[in-house]
């Protein structure tokens, strides 16, 4: 349908079953050596990659452009994300908090009944990862990505499953990692590139795997999920896979500053032509405050390309059903909204409608289309925030007089992240950043797949009962030689 | 078969459809004033619950006794051990470690190529949580176990599915629970009982319903892991299901004290009839060091009644199994090893039959079976441990010049807890404490069920981004009212 997209030259062929072994035999192997050294050794190939990555961008950013049809300028600063975010997790490393160590030394008169014996406990790395490359980010969601990077600091192994979107950076990426790691002295069989969706799912079923990441969408990545869950051993799968983001605009923040707020939607939900996951796809706005007009009156952007064929169509797909639906209008639209580059789309509904059909006006659209909402009264906010099912972010319009309690308590239940006053696209990497939520936002609800957290996700937690000190981890032996945050005896150590 | 285990007088009527959807609605409803509660509120019903179980120990005890056919004296233990736990999540709660609060404060050059917003984030409730009770631990494991008063600290409403093993006790500590949490406030809600599979289950698949909670057999933990992890809405579960918990005794420490090993072993394997998760099940000894002597020679203790009919009859067809196995002989057996009471049975093997058939001669034998392996070599042990599924423990019998490191990194990597000279049985509540290991031994590997981390599997993290400081939680407000430990942008505040 949109051949006009297809800019992509290389095609990556699938990895066959015979490399596939091969490549599963090296990182088995990798497993016990890469977990085996220091956090601060892990964190030197981190920085070595990071290192890599950066001296490689006149190389990487020209074929990032080719493939995925967005900017240079944005490209760019993706790969800084990216190479920020590896060397962040290398601090993470050896700031050594990630390892919850914790010590109970011997104690004869614990009150539980029997005396408490020298327990000492940290977090270790699960094994071989299998990580699905995401098309949106084709950096920083990719092949050096966030799962990437968080796996790799955690000590497991990466098979990374390239997505088909960008073949050629792929590749180019992987052999600048792979590099850098071999250069660093990792262990041969720490990351390695796969192709092809039949090599993706034969790793994540396969037995030496012991954890898989993913970000993309809902059907992919259920049905990934659910091969790891269906295993022998079911193994932890943390999919990534769609979220609405709605926004809630109070009475108040409408009256006092509504063109603003039209300006920073508008900007918010065309952002990287609507190619985010964290999209505001629905706002509600006060009835009769001026909004609507607002919005339809700011000035929508340029249409944009989608990143490849495939997105363009799914995109159109989705558009047409949106526009057919009887409870939606048209509030503004860019030319050619069903075009290659889609003009971008702001429809209209009321609170009424949404109530009866939130499942239909919720879709995820992925591309520049958001839905507008109105609504009679702020009490009705609550209501409306329950009828959304599991996200990434929700976000809030207000002032500081609004009364607003029982509305971000039902939105800190349904999303990750909460947001006041600012738009949920741009997902800054932190230490106190939360980018999951519950299903179908993620997979797996308790974890983050941006910010140092997201390390958490490949580890787990070992004790050591009565141990010798020769024979411990280093960041339990009783002297701290790598002076790591503890809890000993339910305190934490100076 | 055992008609003479039948002791159970009571039966509890299993739970209707129209009960539990009056229970879900009730436990739903109370999810979010529970979780609005400030932690050292919650800690108070905990307390609450815990003072009322001690008072009413001697109305327990007794139904327990009679249900379970174990002793008062260990009754009286597990009760306080129960207690005690309950306490000590409260004093969890009071610390407020358990929240993980971070702060990243806006940061204008926070160098990843944007800025950084303000950012707060901490862990708050799921939802409401289904709990299966386990059989063996009447009071520990069951309606007021770990998995409940974790759930309850984490501030999430339990729905407690009874085991059909101690239905009366089930119901008199139900009420006792109950009774307490309302006299101190906890919202209508907070903790129900429910009985019969079909409920359990029912409840498992419910919407409403956000994690699940067991302990018990691989079957049927692992029927509801996949119940779970099937919904529409997919929820974690928390299955404890099996392990066989090997244990290594080395050269040096064979020829030093082989008859303590001997006695220490038969002690652990048979402590309450070998009814507990950690019992050891194999035994490594090298051949020839006359390990197996002394163990042939220890004095076995007198045969023990099992819990139930149910599990008497299921431990005497895996014993057959194990009888009837070419590659077990007998080692040494207590009078009438297939009655009721069982006395204790060691079978003996030797590696090369190990590592011809590990499935086989590893299967878990819940009762006073255990069996023994002659190695040859102690390099053959890492070989030998490399054989084993995930486990919840695994145990060294050594010396300090022992050379076991690479003993230790497949055993660390096989189980969650690694035992130095210390037998597994006996289970500490505390800090460090780590229950649980890779599947089998729990269907979340990076979960523990016994220490004060099992908080944290009720918990998902939610990150506030630019809010004013009266919408945000308490524990997050800028000057940390709550004094709970926080890492406010990367650094563990003072």
């Amino acid at each position: 349908m949109t051949t006009s997209t297809q800019t992509t030259a290389v095609v990556a062929p699938p990895t066959t079953d015979v490399e596939l072994e091969t490549l599963l035999t090296a990182a088995h192997a990798a497993a016990t050596p890469l977990a085996g050294l220091r956090p601060t050794d892990r964190a030197k190939l981190l920085d070595a990659v990071a290192d890599a990555l950066d001296e490689a961008a006149d190389q990487l950013v020209p074929v990032a452009e080719r493939e995925t049809r967005l900017s240079e300028a944005r490209l760019r600063n993706e790969l800084k994300r990216t190479t920020f975010q590896l060397r962040l997790f290398g601090e993470e490393l050896r700031d050594g908090g990630y390892l919850d160590a914790r010590i109970d030394h011997a104690d004869a008169e614990w009150p539980m009944g029997a005396p408490r014996p020298d327990l000492r406990r940290l977090r270790a790395p699960l094994g071989p990862v299998v990580v699905f490359a995401a098309s949106n980010f084709p950096f920083a969601f990719s092949v050096a990505g966030g799962d990437t990077a968080s796996a790799l600091a955690a000590g497991c192994p990466v098979l990374l499953k390239a997505h088909s979107g960008h073949p050629g950076l792929s590749r180019l990426t992987a052999e600048v990692v792979t590099s850098a790691l071999r250069a660093a002295g990792a262990p041969d069989g720490t990351f390695a590139l796969i192709a092809g969706t039949a090599a993706g799912a034969d790793a994540l079923r396969d037995r030496r795997v012991k954890a898989g990441a993913f970000t993309g969408s809902i059907p992919g990545g259920r049905a990934l999920f659910d091969i790891a869950s269906s295993r022998p051993e079911p193994i932890p799968f943390y999919g990534e896979l769609g979220s609405n983001n709605p926004a809630f605009v109070t009475e108040a923040a409408a009256s006092e500053r509504r063109t603003e707020i039209a300006e920073g939607f508008v900007s918010s939900f065309t952002l990287g032509a609507g190619q985010f996951c964290t999209k505001p796809g629905t706002l509600f706005v006060p009835a009769g405050s001026g909004m609507v007009e607002a919005l339809r009156d700011a000035a929508l952007p340029q249409a944009a390309p989608l990143l490849n064929g495939r997105i363009q169509s799914g995109y159109e797909d989705v558009l047409q059903d949106l526009l057919s639906n009887r409870r939606l209008e048209v509030l503004a639209q860019g030319p050619g909204p069903l075009a290659d580059p889609p003009g971008p789309t702001l429809l209209l509904t009321t609170a009424a409608d949404m109530l009866a059909e939130p499942h239909a006006l919720q879709t995820e659209c992925f591309g520049p289309t958001a839905v507008v909402v109105t609504y009679d009264d702020e009490s009705q906010l609550p209501e409306l925030a329950e009828t959304f099912e599991g996200q990434l972010t929700a976000s809030i319009q207000g002032t500081d007089t609004c009364q607003v309690a029982a509305l971000v308590e039902v939105l800190a239940r349904k999303a990750g992240r909460v947001v006041w006053n600012q738009w949920p696209t741009g997902v800054s990497v932190t230490h106190a950043q939360q980018h999951g939520g519950p299903y179908p936002a993620t997979t797996a609800v308790g974890s983050t797949s941006v910010g140092t957290a997201a390390i958490e996700r490949f580890l787990r937690p070992v004790a050591y009962q009565g141990f010798p000190q020769h024979l411990l981890p280093e960041a339990l032996h009783e002297d701290n030689p790598l002076r790591v945050p503890r809890l000993v005896d339910g305190r934490r150590e100076a």
